[in-house]
């Protein structure tokens, strides 16, 4: 297992995932993970995308209290448009502490910047801007690098897929990747404050990529678990991280996340603002909403989920559903639109929020507070009033060179799915989709990791970008590291299902790799090359624990005496040597009077040549 | 909890589920679960399929050492095509027993019938020969009613899914079962000897169905456990078990299970046959395959799977696949072809396998013996040529009124599973489908009920009509009680995920009446419709475990301040006060001008009523 550093306040896991190992790839040193492979097999060692930073690298120095290095610095201040100034000063009210009490259990981040960047008067510091100028960028080559693993490998695959109208290419270059941020089919969330994110992008010709939500909430949690929360997400596969933290002490909360996380770090900003105001929704105002993205932009948040499109005329549609507004900023934004009888402030002033994002490189994540929260409200008008204006907020973002991706839902039977992707697509434009599951039935909470995972898979091979995980808690209480680990793990399974139906020229090497090994029963690299393989171990260890196992010829399913696999090996084996091509053998067959002899010499030969090659079961079991 | 009757040797999980209780519907008193709802929800209680058998029935006698009641005996005998005999003795290496031990820790069942049934001489029992004649059966009218569930109450239900090619009528009646049999698009299993079984159907104009695969096997259990989870694996759902026992005491174990058992039950004979010739598959014959089927028939299983279209001529293909032959079946039979150069006897004999099935009432599950066993394999030229072969034997035995199901894979990658469907329907005369998932990816060890889960619910709703299920320990353990369980509510879900998406008329009912609970916070309601009650509770106990937070209008991943749901409330209350229908709203809001003036009346009335309908963190969590 991997250790636990306990000697600061704040522990976190380290180690690498076992039986692999970092390496970094190219002139940036693109993080990888290379998984070896027993000696017998022949094969060279696996290389799978890495989002886990520096906590794997038994050569890195990890400490919490430091953060992270700033590996995008350099590129920063090296394109000249950046300008240096004195951050927004902390208040109380940022970490919700309106009233006297300000124990929160929080310490502030010790090492917090005093100093922050944003844009010099007049320029844009996001991606797409450099994007459309035709700049290629170090986080673009980063990506490109990142997105293509072992496909230079990969001369022997034929593509197998069907992409659904993606395009995604046999090789990615730093130009296809400043292609597709430029025409806002993919995103590169990269806050200029935020140098210590390894660049990654969101699109459907890229990887689909997952999001893990952490954050405490005013009735559990504490900054301790989120940041270990956050390191042991991306230790598993998550691409992104979202601090939806309610309650107090939310920014110091998000100062320790941020600084020590190597992806991109999303919030919705709404939640803190609502905490200024005492949760009152109706106190809501523009200026707190403002200078709380501000706040926000200066720590290096990466994407801001926004629910500009509940606007005022669609909250009654919701009214007649069977679970209304599930949404917590669709909810909070209907409740100021009613409240006010006023169009929402987050559309009024949208082009507003726009200029923020140009100065620090937000990424927009327009948010879909009228998803729908059950099967029966899937599809609805509400949910597509406002995915239309959605639409419309995507073009407007993009007319300033912002970064968009447009969330989406939650409930969805599974036959009105695609419905949500193509409205999507048609919408806005191809800007990348993220959704939420969608879970394709109510009746499961406990298991909604599983109903969502369903729905997450279907829709990310439509073209889904990026899947928000869903944990087995959902919908009835708070992740703990556990339901974190097996979130991330089934969505992580449910993006690559995805990435094996569009015909992604990568992804199926990991597949064949681990079929190779389940094959020739080489154990430990069957999970190593899994997702998890620590549960793989420890489930295969339940039925057989011994040492001698992990090298058996059979496992516990069958016993030495039935072991398909075994027979397979033995017909492959018959076949080779015989040098008999299937064709000539149908053919043989076909004619069967002429078959009939050479049939018994072939049996003859097989039986000379010892079939029986169990191993007896008391030596391995 | 359920209680655990520990009175008996073999102790088994009995006691109601929570939150529901059993009835008996119609004259033939067809078993159902009803769960109660809280009476402020002013509904009535919801009726559930209900596969649990007289174990969740508290006024039932459970005894396992005589077995359950035999429901089925009288409509058998009523109709006359019955003749009793002496049952096989049984034989030492029935049970494995070859050599000198004999310990096996499986008593024989005590309650053992000595005579049998079987058809009269020129008789069939098959319900597919009933129903061909025009005759509808007690199991007809069963089955008939049992689908039908609740959709009386149905009549505000509007039709929605894509049937994918299914015709699922609003209404089953005994006739439409009758049809269905007859053309062979539904089998209802029921071995004559097996008369404790509950009858149901299997097709794809019916509810989704789930089979769950038990057995001990050469390494580990036993026969206490085997037949605990057998209860315990209809519990949660299982609509059919099979006995996949390898290894002694099979004969003893599959008895115990029989007897005990109100659902159907299949096995895999060649597992037991190679048993009987100590492993060696070259030295099976179809005498002693031929005699297992007779012992098994005369035990009462109802469903044979057979590998007969594991064909010589097809066994060179699979020499040049990934993962071979990993179906233990069909390598089996593969060896065996491969040792003797001689078309498989399974196939050769395959008429005379039929005329067993018809003594008895047996359905054929044609297995899949060169399913593909990672995605590498999916859709090749083996799998095909096999299915089309059972195509073939599919026509051979309806040709005698014998009733099949057909076998598929396995691993398949998303984009590739739809072509299964097309191909079985169109080479199997729409016979149902039985598909073990399929995975959508090789990477996830651990998580394969996932893997499989996502695949289960498309094929589904593609057209499958039985699921077999995949628990988390598939390829590296034996499962254990919570991994069946796991696996049954997975593939639950995805049966149901199915059935909303083809549209089935009764289906939304369990998710419309558990979401208007989730948004009222009737969390015991939420629980009691949920797939795994217990699981869900626990789960919301975890971060909420005060009792009052069973009736708190919030929830612990919100808080009371934030609740969305709440807020929805609010926002339905005050459109219903306001009598605001949503047309005339986005109607006034296009135009701004006129409607600045209503919406400041309308703000108005809203604040004076009083928004905050929060309740106070401290009195609830």
């Amino acid at each position: 297992m991997a250790d636990i550093n306990s000697k600061l306040e704040i522990g976190v896991t380290t180690g690498p995932i076992r039986g692999s190992r970092k390496v970094h790839v190219g002139k940036l040193g693109v993080a990888m993970r290379e998984i070896e492979l027993e000696p017998s097999s022949g094969e060279p060692p696996v290389r799978v995308y890495d989002t886990s930073g520096p906590y794997t690298d038994p050569d890195a120095t990890i400490d919490i209290q430091a953060g992270l290095a700033q590996l995008r610095r350099e590129w920063q201040l090296a394109r000249g448009d950046v300008e240096e100034y004195d951050a927004r000063e902390v208040k109380p009210e940022d970490n919700g502490q309106l009233g006297p009490d300000r124990s929160g259990g929080v310490p502030p981040f010790p090492n917090v910047a005093k100093r922050v960047l944003r844009a010099k008067p007049g320029a844009n510091l996001s991606q797409m801007h450099y994007a459309r100028r035709g700049i290629i960028t170090p986080e673009m080559e980063y990506v490109a690098e990142r997105e293509n693993l072992g496909r230079a490998r990969l001369a022997e695959y034929k593509r197998d897929g069907q992409d659904c109208g993606a395009a995604i290419p046999d090789y990615v270059t730093p130009e296809f990747v400043r292609d597709e941020v430029a025409r806002g089919r993919a995103i590169i969330p990269s806050n200029v404050n935020h140098p210590e994110c390894e660049p990654m992008a969101i699109g459907r010709n890229f990887l689909v990529k997952i999001n893990a939500n952490i954050g405490n909430s005013a009735v559990a949690s504490d900054v301790a678990s989120e940041v270990d929360k956050m390191v042991w997400a991306i230790r598993w596969g998550a691409d992104t991280v979202m601090d939806l933290s309610t309650g107090r002490n939310i920014h110091d909360t998000r100062e320790w996340i941020i600084r020590n996380s190597p992806v991109p770090i999303g919030t919705v900003p709404i939640y803190q603002a609502l905490e200024k105001v005492g949760g009152i929704a109706e106190e809501l105002t523009w200026e707190i909403f403002r200078d709380t993205l501000i706040e926000q932009a200066e720590q290096g948040v990466d994407y801001f989920t926004i629910h500009a499109g509940v606007r005022l005329a669609y909250v009654p549609l919701a009214a007649k559903r069977v679970t209304g507004i599930v949404s917590r900023g669709g909810s909070i934004m209907a409740k100021w639109c009613l409240s006010h009888h006023k169009e929402s402030f987050l559309y009024e002033h949208f082009d507003e929020i726009t200029e923020i994002c140009k100065a620090y490189d937000i990424a927009y994540s327009l948010g879909d507070g009228l998803r729908p929260g059950s099967i029966a409200d899937a599809n609805d008008e509400a949910q597509f009033a406002e995915l239309y204006t959605l639409g419309e907020l995507t073009k407007r973002a993009w007319s300033q060179d912002v970064q968009v991706m447009i969330e989406g839902p939650g409930h969805v039977p599974m036959h009105k799915i695609k419905e949500n992707m193509d409205k999507q697509l048609e919408a806005c434009g191809e800007a990348p989709f993220y959704t939420l599951g969608p879970l394709v039935t109510d009746i499961a909470p406990g298991y909604d990791h599983i109903t969502s995972g369903i729905g997450a898979a279907q829709i990310g091979w439509y073209g889904t970008a990026m899947l928000c995980y869903v944990t087995p808690k959902e919908h009835l209480g708070l992740p703990d590291r556990d339901d974190v680990k097996v979130g991330v793990v089934t969505y992580k399974l449910a993006a690559h299902a995805a990435d094996l139906a569009k015909g992604h020229p990568a992804a199926k090497v990991r597949d064949d790799a681990l079929s190779r090994a389940r094959f020739e029963f080489r154990w430990r690299d069957q999970f190593n090359l899994s997702l998890d393989p620590d549960t793989a171990e420890q489930y295969h260890d339940q039925t057989l624990p011994a040492e001698g196992a992990k090298t058996a010829h059979f496992c516990s399913m069958c016993g030495p005496k039935f072991c398909s696999m075994q027979i397979s090996q033995e017909v492959r084996e018959f076949a080779a040597k015989q040098n008999q091509p299937s064709d000539a053998f149908i053919a043989a067959n076909a004619d069967a009077e002429d078959a009939e002899k050479g049939m018994e010499e072939m049996s003859k030969v097989f039986k000379d040549k010892g079939q029986e090659l169990y191993l007896p079961a008391d030596e391995e079991g």
